[in-house]
């Protein structure tokens, strides 16, 4: 299964609950912005390194990452 | 936050769930039973697209592998 949209589509969820912007967000985990905005389109399989990094930026539980969207 | 030991323990949860041996699910999930064993151990980052293929495997929803431990 192919998980790359539904992070795209949670990180997009949680970085606008935040009121970040992506070079906000990027600086705060560590990378850059043009990276972070290819994620945001489902571009590349992070690793649970970056994920982490993303979930302490964004104070979010890891686990949202990965949650289906809403019906 | 490092991910690994949640993830390994998930990972054993979900594999002991379906009563799979380390063997049959390195197989079914297309990696060697060294690596898995060492994705057990917390030993490494995985990226989405391994944890996709276990999931696959293990028939289990991708969110399960980030779970925090139930108290």
């Amino acid at each position: 299964m192919d998980l790359r949209q539904l992070f795209a589509t949670n990180l997009r969820r949680l970085r606008h609950a935040k009121g970040m912007s992506q070079d906000e967000l990027a600086f705060e985990a560590e990378m850059s912005r043009s990276y972070l905005s290819q994620l945001e389109k489902g571009k590349f399989h992070v690793s649970l390194k970056v994920l982490g990094r993303l979930a302490d930026a964004l104070e979010a539980a890891p686990v949202e990452f990965l949650k289906p969207p809403e019906v």
